[in-house]
């Protein structure tokens, strides 16, 4: 299917502020970006560079004052994400040395303290895909996707205490139990058609039956319609926009996910 | 100043036919790529994946027949190249080590048979920056500029013994001269407003006194408005589609660069 | 000055265990390794790949019972870290883009939580350098450097609330500071020459002044005689193994580290 | 099985003169380092950095005068070199984007220029391994392997014209016509067991089968005994040394290749 998404972000800096920014999709797996369009307003120069993941970030100094960026994208992406019942865990000594680094606790994930919450969750099931399945099942029976309730910051070992979470810290303690059974899992940021309410979304990939698949603990039945914007270990490597110096004002936010006809 | 700039490439393929294609831009080095669209027809699979230079390439399997391709680019480029006489020689032992790959000689540019002739052109100029100068004065006035002229594959050797070529063919003797005095060269293939006749460009670069330097022998007086699109060793690594198997038809090819208002 | 270094580590695995080790020093910035040698005992197929920060990791199956690994390295480094007092901050939008992914929190320096003390730390000292001192000084005053106190994976906000901790643990807290500030800063694991006791050494480095300067908070004096063995953003990035699976018995471990006469 | 291979080298240099070495083996597919000693004399700053096919590569300034060079490894690496008859090509949609760039023409092997030729070489064989297999014998076939007959830096293009070669000017030929038909192709620099008379060896890899394979057109039988220092598209990426400046004799040069016992 094709999609039409589309992010607005408007700032007030006290004063000239650094940004980088994460709001370039790029052409991968299952992904093809058609059209693109990326507006600063006022314009200043920007440059872009590729980080350790592959993302396209943008830096640039935002001007004093009001400050908005709008970026929109049509991409051809999956009509379904590809589910896979009984896929095998890959014995570490077997899997590709890029996966590897998604074995390690990063900020978000202290994956070396979930070995035994990760081993309880997923007694009994087959090693590999159906843990994965059986970690997202538990998280959805424990925590409330609460759209709005994040507000901190919060690790999978503070979202672990909780009751209700937001997609970021739902996928963080999903990334941090798979990787607690030596199953690479990495954080995607990105559009999802039809997320209710509409905003920018996360979910999680797990390297199983020899490929990553996407697992997303906030939605029961695993739609398609999303479009990678970043990769990353968790969310500290894929913040949509990282502000350095004192902090400024998020005016506003918006974000569209439509559906479209295929171009030509 | 905003540079609108588009390439529409028309293929009839006896067979279904796998290509690389390189025509998406990279905001970069003064170069902000703020919309940007690519349209595939009849619309395939395709992929996409960054290369050893850095340049984003497209795969896909066009299908047997007619196939075509528009790609479309706003891009904020610089007013003026940078030019910077008197701007030294750096010694090898200081360059940057991704520098490096560039004084080695490749498929067009055989820059281990041309140290006589480099020496040769150079002497007398101050090692660096204006060692390059003589060099492109040495290919403009030895060899015609003529559009239409490169029928041919020629490597940097061949085209020295002739007295017309095309822009890629000077960029080449340019690069092999550069190398040939331990100056790192490296071929572009763009876009450049006004060029006549339009269409794509090719010219090089030298890393002289800490930064890469804009060169363009077929241009007597070095503008601005320039889009890069790939950078590379020489043609090999830049071609702007790479087709394999049996030899397509390339129907029509069209480009067009003109200058824009600033968006928003 | 030429050291002579070497670790061995001796584990009893209860079962064959996949680990990933770091235990090659690479040659680099103000290091050459003139000798080395990795000796598995019993030898088993090892792999070797380069990690994202360019650290050599080794990759084998340790079989049941009984494995150990032994070490040595012969490299030539400074006879001093170098110190620069004064040197300037680097503002972000002038930072090269490698230095980025050093600003941003990780497993063990949740760098977003410690705006505030930073501050706080670094108020009167000039932007750079010599607030990284100041963050040094203050680690050193309120933490009493205890070999062997570091027993539970620590990251830098439960460091802060202790009195003692290890090199590692100091080294975090001196990070998260670095990068509160707008210092990119990271983690080193090495080798030092007249450590007491003995055992593998981990101190950081920041980005100041344009280059990156060693920092210390275990020692009052600077020394020189360092050995970096792996660069990452903190201990979970740089661990000199680590293993997966059910728990192995660490036996032994054993670090030398000797000052030699230069080879010839 | 294990070897023991050693590489001197010894110059005299009019002047101080930049050099770019890589004579640093590293661990990898089929191969382990289990010792390494590299010894300048006399001893001069030296830089290590990894190149866009991740090889070790060595900088420093030979000073002027006389200036060695002693290079030696214990690896080890596979009896038999693997080999595979009937294994398939890879149509081009299906190859890793990482072995794209061995399609491509490069200084020494113009493929460009061999879809004929290669084409009427493996004309009737199965597509893949076979056709690789027509090519070596094909060269084995039309030019005799003649150590010390290449003087001159000779292309495939100028190979093809000869009675007599030296392994590098071999293994470009049957690069060249594996790249012409679309089979990736790279060149490996390294020692080899039993070569008579004993030097450093070239021999090529072409991507089939889904892997990389051994083909050695100077050797009637495939042995093993092989420890690859360098990867490139062609000589000019694995030079073992390359000079910038003016011209230093090589006074000595000296290999040796011994079988030796397991360390430990």
């Amino acid at each position: 299917m094709w999609i039409r998404a589309s992010c607005f972000l408007e700032f007030d800096n006290p004063v000239a502020t650094p940004f980088l920014f994460m709001l370039r999709p790029r052409s991968g797996w299952q992904q093809w970006v058609g059209r693109e369009e990326y507006v600063l307003n006022p314009t200043v120069p920007a440059a872009e560079f590729t980080d350790p993941f592959g993302n396209l970030c943008q830096r640039l100094v935002a001007p004093q004052g009001h400050f908005s960026l709008h970026t929109s994208v049509d991409v051809e992406c999956a009509d379904a994400s590809d589910v896979a019942p009984g896929a095998p865990f890959i014995e570490v000594q077997f899997l590709p040395d890029d996966t590897l680094p998604f074995l390690l606790p990063s900020r978000f994930c202290e994956s070396d303290r979930f070995s035994q919450m990760a081993a309880s969750i997923s007694a009994g099931w087959a090693p590999g895909y159906d843990q994965c399945t059986a970690i997202v099942d538990y998280i959805r029976q424990t925590i409330r996707y609460t759209p709005g309730s994040g507000f901190d910051n919060a690790s999978a070992c503070e979202v672990n205490e909780r009751s209700e979470a937001v997609c970021r810290d739902m996928a963080h303690l999903g990334i941090a139990c798979c990787r607690a059974l030596s199953i690479p899992a990495r954080m995607v940021v990105g559009y999802l058609e039809n997320l209710q309410p509409m905003d920018l979304h996360a979910w999680f990939e797990a390297y199983v039956g020899g490929r990553w698949y996407t697992f997303d603990p906030t939605q029961s039945n695993l739609q398609g319609g999303r479009v990678a914007i970043a990769y990353g270990r968790d969310a500290a490597d894929v913040a949509i926009y990282t502000q350095f110096g004192d902090p400024v004002s998020l005016l506003s936010m918006n974000v569209t996910v439509n559906r479209m006809q295929a171009p030509n």
